[in-house]
């Protein structure tokens, strides 16, 4: 078996730090388990602005498209604020997105039993949080065209972005979503504004024609998404995928991540169309941004990656042993009490970054 | 001083049982105050599609042209779903809201110190919680045009929304949110995306150069939209007031009712431009919907309805003294310990709408 391809895109902030613990998983891997990576490092962002002069220099983005997966850690920070936009940090990770063809983001929402008090919801609300939110990563309101400033006749400027889906898009990422909904409880709900944005009316559509010709075993609901974030609040336990536009999901995904309290524990995976061996192009990356006021400071929270890690083992690299291994080291540690700053507690003992990196090798 | 004009529509599901509790209010007021109204009643939404095959007849607008207020209960319900796009009961709020020029909608989230355990946060998160969200509500996405479904030359279809603001369009909303902070504690968040949506670009420009030149006085900070999703769940007293787009204020605002856990309590109101005589054209409704699955049943909370009367009193009746003794009467009878079913808790005494709005007339 050849070595799988990973490259690894550590970015801005902490993203760097955290990434450190990963590497320390794979040499853990290459010794105790035999399993080696042909692995890349490049640079994304803002750090890669500052190399070249860009946030996705062409041959990361090739690296990128040769590789069997990407481990990305956060893009970002007020060091480039004043960029023009099209040279900020997040066009890098906008393009990477688009041009690999992720249009298939997963953001889970999960609460581990250990830290269900880090949430500011009442125990009981969330405890046994276990919803996956399915985004559309290349369309709708991010991609649009038209976009941009005009300057008006009368002299006043107007700004524009579009909200557009064609069909073959929602259905793509429509089976994305009833794939996953019937690996797991076979109830997804899909959020739109039908009542209000004939983009979405359309979305609502090409849903229910799914559900009827190739999803009858999957239960297909439909949600505002006004009401959705209101749900998420009043009740998350009653959701389990939930599939969206883009902009919504953006929205959405950060809501229900905050509703674990544990922000600094979500793993994301964003995947493209399988080829013909069934093989697709993968990023994996945590939930949580770059964080660069505890940059270097190592007190970030490295789990998210290193869980983000897993899932790349897990969905690209069929190691659903070694993805099992990570995961249960993860609970085991936090159920021995230790906690970074972000999930601290009375009562726990708080780590660094790079002692929480140890302890999981040690773990495992 | 002559009658000010009051156009009454109830609208769909608990809408009318809801108003008959304001009309009560207002025969107290004439009876024991010597206040009276030149009050028009309506009909909007599917009530008023069911009896014009409109869901905003003209003449009804006409009434609230004329009108110096509009109460409004709630639109739409399951009758009226499979209506054709632009029939729809929402429509027919859409148009009133643009027709009027309603470009501003003030939603509060304020939880009530009675009823802080209804939250489903923990009450040191939400307790005292006191927020204005200030939506732009005649633009953005929701107006944008081109808008609608097309069939492209290849057989699929195309949905399009536009998200657009001009540079005025922004700074009457900006006028009105940095006012509103002017009078409460000098705090301006303004809600974007502008690390990705040119249009929300343009949006912070004209936030920036207001400040700048106009408010000074006032603090104003930025967020993108989806961490100000994740704050309104991590620490919502962080905020004071906050300013946004009309799709993300209706997503923020109903997240952030849902903190209160209360939302039969939220009253809102939606204002237009000052006329030279400095009356602005107003619509009150509580921020709760039609509830069609209670409707008629006598259980609804009235509370929110009758607290949006009294905004209307104070706002565009200059009936401050009439609006603090109804919204005085409403924390009394809760600190009395009666409840509508959406807010019941252990050991208070749970009463119907009609009840709930009898007891209103008592304290007061
Ligand atoms: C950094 C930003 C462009 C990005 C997005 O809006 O998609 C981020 O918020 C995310 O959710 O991954
Ligand atoms: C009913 C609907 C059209 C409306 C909106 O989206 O504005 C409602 O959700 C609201 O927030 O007032």
């Amino acid at each position: 078996m050849t070595a799988k391809k990973l490259l690894i895109l550590p970015g801005d902030g902490i993203g760097q730090e955290v990434m450190v613990q990963v590497r320390r998983i794979i040499d853990w891997m290459g010794k105790k388990r035999n399993i080696s990576f042909d692995i890349t490092e490049g640079l994304i962002g803002g750090s890669a602005y500052d190399v070249h002069g860009t946030p996705l220099a062409d041959e990361t983005l090739a690296d990128a498209m040769a590789a069997d997966a990407v481990l990305l850690g956060a893009v970002g920070g007020p060091k480039w604020d004043d960029l023009p936009f099209d040279k900020k940090p997040e066009r890098g990770l906008l393009k990477i997105r688009k041009e690999m063809g992720l249009f298939a983001n997963l953001r889970p929402a999960t609460v581990f039993d250990a830290l269900v008090d880090a949430s500011t919801l009442k125990a009981d609300v969330v405890q046994g949080l276990d919803i996956m939110i399915v985004r559309e990563l290349t369309g709708g309101l991010y991609f649009g065209q038209p976009r941009g400033i005009e300057t008006l006749p009368n002299g006043e400027r107007k700004g524009v972005n579009t909200l557009t889906y064609t069909t073959s898009e929602i259905q793509r990422i429509g089976r994305a979503a009833f794939d996953l909904a019937r690996k797991r409880n076979k109830k997804l709900c899909s959020v739109d504004k039908a009542n209000v944005l004939e983009c979405t009316v359309l979305w609502r559509e090409e849903m229910i024609k799914l559900q009827q010709t190739e999803y009858q075993d999957v239960e297909l609901t439909h949600m505002y998404v006004d009401n959705a974030a209101m749900q998420l609040v009043r009740n998350p336990k009653q959701f389990d995928v939930m599939v969206t536009e883009n902009m919504f999901g953006d929205i959405l995904s950060d809501c229900a991540a905050m509703l674990t309290g544990s922000l600094g524990m979500l793993p994301s995976a964003s995947l493209g169309a399988a080829d013909a061996n069934g093989n697709r192009k993968a990023l994996y990356e945590p939930v949580h941004g770059s964080a660069p006021d505890i940059q270097g400071k190592d007190i970030a929270n490295p789990l998210a990656t290193i869980l983000s890690f897993s899932m790349c083992l897990r969905y690209s690299f069929n190691m659903d042993a070694e993805a099992d291994m990570i995961e249960n080291a993860v609970k085991a540690v936090l159920k021995g009490g230790l906690r970074t700053a972000d999930i601290m507690a009375p009562g726990k003992a708080k780590v660094s970054t790079s002692v929480m990196g140890e302890s999981i090798i040690r773990e495992l």
